[in-house]
């Protein structure tokens, strides 16, 4: 059954890469962030490459209380996902556009308008990637003073998933008739108004926008948490994980999956896709080096403002960074799964502060590999073939060359390996992806299960 | 004066044209809502011929209610115009692209990053359509039973207006250092924190995209009640205007443009672009018949519908056809200055209720001339000289057809006669509508002004 498997590819790609220091690079565009040409290259690269999607953080908000500290960051600017994404839609074919999109500060129906939007700009390559906001800052960007608490943000997020997997499906597949001769552009009784009134939304509908090709765009999740989980084994169709060990890795696996039959899910309709920074060298020597060159240019204060965000934003600024974390954070509001995963990161492993925000400037909590192309994909095929993934979110070092080594040196060797195809399945992201197409009406399985929820 | 005065050109392009019944014409593709080939090649037809822009309307909602009624409407269904303008972006290389995005169910922060972004795509293209919502089934989508009042949506757009100039400016032009010898990205002093407290919004900022090429994308405005031309007067660069007669153009010329300097802005710093409706024929008799051929494919219940949406959607399914409208409707809580028109036009000219709906199908309520490039020529250099428009936001009957002939047959007729340019002036959208790019910093005139009126 593991040969017949094809592992997923997606292509993580923030401006000048993902590590802390990637903008110093030599190589490194440091414009990225707002060079579509940037963008465009790299998502033809991808795309000849065969990847199954692009991939785009995002945060509606930016720490402006520490411009010292935030200065010597280069990610502080970037495009919006979804403008750069619909520009990205008309010069490529192919690969899937996932875009991030919080659920905490926006509106359902701006949400699945946009996206079924991108979805027929692109002939059906559109995916949101749907999260809860985890930093303080967005809030007050949004007529808030505080951040809303982790519990009602996910909640908030259910609903939300509610709402707009409903008004995708305003319109049945053949509603639009077009029928120039008796003047009937679609059939009234293939409209449907969802006339949503819950406990944060009230939304009536219909969409002003056409079922899209995917049907739905895909849903994509990245949260680890029990809520987190629980929406995905609901609502996701992929995961963007974190995970540093295999054990880790296939122990979320079959958790995830091992939710979805209450929702009446097969565990294959959901990918999982762990995030991978890998750095390639054609000898282990040259990974190390490529790895060091980086390492060595990431300057104190970028570090420790990193770990800082990375804990929910709280003042490290007293700390000796020769010393270990203190055992007991202060209280935060934010992303717990993040924060987790980066306090055990440095208990494990016994690591000092500096040390520790070393180990996140690259993968930033994600797994991160060092080595030959043959040292990747060994680590990449077992954890496939263990079921810790479906297939990997690629998180180049920087760009454009981290994703170039991981193309021309990685990808063969998968394809040797017979791991990843050499030519796309079919032309939407779902096709691509190996996931259904939703039915009209399938929102109504969000919608029941909502009144079962509240019934209780 | 006049002679070195040249007029810009909008291509206002609604998927298959502005006639109601455009969808049906033998010529369209019935499917250009969701076609984005059919966008791309307007667009690249609308650059080669040097339009300024492209311009896109939007509703963030859909009337659910009466199925039947919306079923012979062609326009229902469509791309979300930021979505499709990114995209457009990514194949275009000159025009300007503008949406309308409602500052009624919208939040700030959101809308100067996407239009931020588009700029910054565009290399400098991007333009604000900043409207208020005027239909009451969009409030049912964002929480509420029902519309916001008319006064209290204009206060909320003024306010709009300024916390988004003001995120624009949260970067000076200068900020990003990208040093990658020293590690300085930006200097810290060059990022200003908004700090926005108001009646409506309280957002901190800063945004997380640079000052985009334009400073600010183009602000441009479309309301000619009260509180519409004092908001235009304060903040607008563009005006879509609504005018049957060059009398009542000059006259809104001349009281917009005048109410601008108690804001210290200068006149020519506004563009006063009025929509027309041009159906154009080689001779008379050949714009009459393209005309009828569409007027006669519009159906009994689509005429009513459109008219009762033009009045803010109340029912006139009671009315007898034959008939003139009442004097006096019910009220309504939509857009007060195009139910005015409607209403006006039915008085002016002792319309029944079919001859008005007839009437406004195509225009709906612009302008509208049938007949040749030399009479359609004659009409629009009379008002541009007369000082009732800087230049025409042209609204093709149906589409592509409408635009080719207006560009084959009346642009060179315009370029005879010195009306309009043959190339770009620049590269954005400002250099080519003959606007200055406002400097870092402008935005803080409308701070000042809104304390200057909460002080009063």
């Amino acid at each position: 059954m593991a040969d017949t498997r094809k592992l997923r590819l997606g292509a993580f790609v923030p401006a000048t890469g993902h590590h802390l220091a990637a903008w110093r690079h030599p190589d490194a565009d440091a414009r990225a962030g707002v060079s579509f040409a940037h963008y465009r290259d790299l998502a033809i690269q991808a795309e000849r490459a065969k990847f199954d999607l692009l991939f785009l953080a995002d945060s509606a908000g930016l720490r402006g209380d520490q411009p010292d500290a935030l200065s010597r960051q280069g990610k502080v600017v970037h495009f919006e996902p979804l403008t750069l994404l619909s520009a990205l839609s008309a010069v490529t074919e192919r690969i899937g556009l996932v875009a991030t999109v919080t659920t905490t500060y926006n509106e359902p129906y701006h949400l699945a308008r946009k996206f079924a939007s991108l979805d027929h700009l692109s002939g059906g390559r559109a995916g949101w990637n749907l999260v809860t906001s985890s930093n303080e800052h967005e809030a007050t960007n949004f007529n808030r003073e505080q951040h809303v608490p982790h519990a009602l943000r996910y909640e908030r997020a259910r609903e939300f998933a509610e709402v707009v997997t409903g008004l995708w499906d305003s319109w049945e597949d053949d509603a639009f008739l077009r029928d120039k001769e008796s003047g009937l552009f679609f059939e009234p009784e293939k409209l449907h108004v969802l006339h949503h009134k819950g406990q944060h939304f009230s939304v009536r509908g219909p969409l002003n926008v056409a079922r899209s090709p995917q049907g739905w765009p895909v849903i994509v999740q990245a949260g680890a948490s029990e809520p987190g989980k629980e929406l995905a084994a609901e609502t996701a169709e992929a995961i963007f994980a974190a995970h540093q060990t295999t054990g880790e890795a296939v122990a979320f696996y079959a958790d995830v999956k091992g939710r979805m039959a209450k929702y009446g899910r097969e565990p294959d309709h959901l990918k999982i896709m762990p995030g991978v920074f890998p750095v390639v060298g054609r000898t282990r020597q040259e990974a190390k080096d490529k790895f060091e060159q980086l390492q060595d240019l990431i300057h104190p204060e970028a570090g420790l403002n990193l770990l800082s965000m990375h804990l929910g934003g709280i003042d490290l600024s007293h700390l000796d960074v020769d010393q270990p974390l203190p055992d007991i954070l202060p209280e935060t509001n934010a992303g717990k799964s993040r924060q987790k995963l980066v306090q055990e990161l440095g208990r494990r492993e016994g690591l000092t502060v500096r040390q520790l925000y070393l180990r996140i400037a690259g993968a930033r909590g994600h797994w991160q590999i060092v080595g030959t192309p043959s040292d990747i994909v060994d680590l990449l095929q077992e954890r496939f073939e263990a079921r810790g993934a479906d297939g990997f979110n690629v998180m180049p070092p920087y760009l454009p060359g981290g994703l170039t080594d991981f193309i021309e040196l990685v990808v063969p060797e998968l394809r040797r390996r017979g791991l990843f195809r050499s030519d796309y399945a079919g032309r939407t992201l779902r096709e691509n992806l190996g996931l259904p197409r939703p039915a009209h009406g399938a929102a109504a399985r969000l919608r029941r299960s909502a009144i079962h929820h509240a019934a209780e």
